[in-house]
């Protein structure tokens, strides 16, 4: 297979766009990357979205987005699993062009979730989980992440206040990012005395919904290096694995066997270990999550992942920084679009083009990008060429 | 890209599934399929669904599936193009075996449409039409193809009753198909008497909504042929095109442009003519649609589709059989599942295997799936290896 470079990126502020739809806010994204990129068209559109259907009414983005977007008659499609389905999109897109079936194509997440009530996006949310044996007990998605952490905190030992860094470290770098949907610092104490949400989980916990969407476009790597482009970025290594849907059937719920799996097949592929990574996008919905995402991801021990909020190694000049532009915390969790806007974020690190975000010596970034309480994880290795 | 074959089909009847859950529809064709190509483990599952979140309650299928099939950690990825996701689903799969990435893929279309109300299902199907344009103004997916069919009986001259060999022949093709949802054959009286849905659509044009789920086992084509497995089928050309959601912003709404262009390619790829083909598994959803179909795919000039029914070229015996286990009309239309059915439908066909609706001289064979009013068109040509 070819190798891939992302060649142009675009993001819109994830905020509630009232006055636009969704079309006009993946639109936005396409134009923005299209114009990074300095081209006007590409041979495919692949499209990371949960929740149109449910949410907006609308489904056939693959054609609807082509169409909006000045790009018809070329090929689209909607690629969904669930809060992944940003991370599954690009990998598609990979595949198409490292293939050679295409030689350009185009990812976009999006999700415009405002134009719901609110209970309704909470049922909508819940359809990431299982029907059958989960949701049918009135568990919400946020009931399942508490569900987790209290078992966390309880079998290892931690108080919910150890669990402060990965917010504050999130609100510190979001503040910074002008496409974030909170822009504000944060205190522990804030933290702590922050409103319940579904116990452990409080509100500084929890990721914020919103409307938004991030393009990237994919090309063949050789192609603009053979125009004389520089400061492309190249994916090294893309991996998804899967768990159970139900947490009830997990032997240890503690454990991110799928991110596991698909982190170690993405180091495997890149040839590299986990401490070579310089910048981590990790999937921080709640701040359990951020835990168990650096533990299943090789950074810390099984139970430990807290100690490295508290050790100062996850801030910016930290040993493993995570979530540079406020992560899904604070940049805020448009789902369907997440995964595409960590791509983006990346990007612009290895660019060298974050300015106040920027990490130092950022040659090799990772993206992580989970659907459901860790059923699908999809892991992407990005490195400055 | 390396060449890609089907070494395993399987499908279930489509009919209204009270008794078990999407996941077991699923679960019953990937089965089937597994077994027909005698392997217990495949490498991606990739799953043609496009209402399971707003009729099952259920998103996340990609994690779903290989979990209920056993087949976890594979990765699987639900796509969505309105009623062409099962077309698409295939074609994600085709590329992934032939750019190297897997040497096996699971494709799987599924939909269960029984659980939900007949008016949530009308709405839901009508989220593949312009939600801001068309939908907001009470369309439902029926009234647009009414409103394409009434333009074309005016601009072309034809009787409705011109278009009742369609679905004789689709009746009478289904009658002998097992796994199809209806089984009676119809007469011309029987047509014309049929109760009217939106004129000028009758009952019998009108394609029937079900449960069910098909699926296929792609696998690099080399593979198999090493281990001297014969009758294996190769897919030899995949072509995606899209056109306007809307059907007002056509320049001439009675050309599916999309499906013209996606055609074109196929046969391109195929270095075939149209008439060359065999067999075609058309997306006969309403009767205009099969008319509109042949024209765009080069059996008829535009307007005269009616011609080839009225001539009895359709049939088994004709120049250009279609929907030669039932098509949309009386399989039944599972619409996230459609495009994977025509796919073994074909399969079936090429391998000689069709029993009473084998046609003779079975080499090579089309499938075109449409999704939305002619928005996306998907377009595989098969061939007997």
């Amino acid at each position: 297979m070819r190798k891939v470079a992302v060649l142009g990126i675009g993001q819109t502020k994830i905020s509630e766009h009232w006055g636009i739809s969704l079309k006009e806010i993946a639109g936005n994204a396409i134009f923005a990357a299209l114009e990074d990129a300095e081209r006007e068209s590409v041979e495919g559109i692949f499209i990371g979205n949960m929740l149109s259907g449910s949410l907006n009414k609308q489904e056939n983005l693959g054609s609807l987005l082509p169409d909006w977007a000045g790009l018809k008659p070329v090929e689209g499609v909607k690629i969904e699993t669930a809060c992944s389905s940003g991370g599954s999109a690009l990998r598609a897109g990979l595949i198409a062009v490292a293939s050679g079936e295409m030689d350009s194509a185009l990812v976009v997440g999006v999700e415009k979730m405002s134009d719901a009530k609110l209970l309704e996006t909470t049922s909508a949310l819940a359809t990431a989980a299982d029907a059958d044996y989960e949701t049918v007990h009135g568990l919400s998605f946020v009931a399942l992440n508490a569900l987790i952490m209290q078992r966390y905190l309880h079998q290892y030992g931690w108080d919910h206040v150890d669990f402060a860094p990965f917010s504050i470290n999130a609100h510190q770098n979001g503040a910074r990012n002008p496409y974030a949907r909170l822009q504000s610092i944060i205190t522990e104490k804030e933290y702590q005395d922050s409103r319940m949400v579904a116990k452990p989980i409080n509100l500084l916990d929890a990721s914020p919904i919103g409307d938004g969407a991030a393009a990237v476009l994919l090309v063949a790597a050789k192609i603009p290096q053979n125009n004389g482009i520089s400061n492309l970025v190249e994916i090294i290594a893309s991996a998804v694995s899967t768990d159970t849907l139900s947490i009830h059937d997990r032997k240890d719920p503690l454990r991110l066997s799928a991110a596991e799996i698909s982190a170690r097949r993405a180091y495997s592929q890149a040839g590299i270990e986990p401490d070579e990574i310089d910048v981590f996008e990790l999937h921080d919905a709640f701040t359990i999550m951020a835990a168990l995402s650096l533990e299943a991801c090789g950074f810390s021990p099984p139970g430990q992942g807290p100690r490295l909020g508290l050790d100062g190694e996850i801030t910016p000049d930290g040993r493993i920084p995570i979530s540079t532009f406020g992560g899904l915390k604070a940049r805020g969790h448009p789902v369907g679009a997440t995964g595409v806007y960590q791509i983006v974020e990346l990007v612009t690190q290895l660019r060298g083009e974050a300015g106040e975000n920027q990490i130092e010596q950022a040659n090799i970034g990772m993206a992580q990008n989970i659907g459901g309480s860790g059923a699908t994880a999809v892991t992407h290795i990005l490195k400055k060429n």
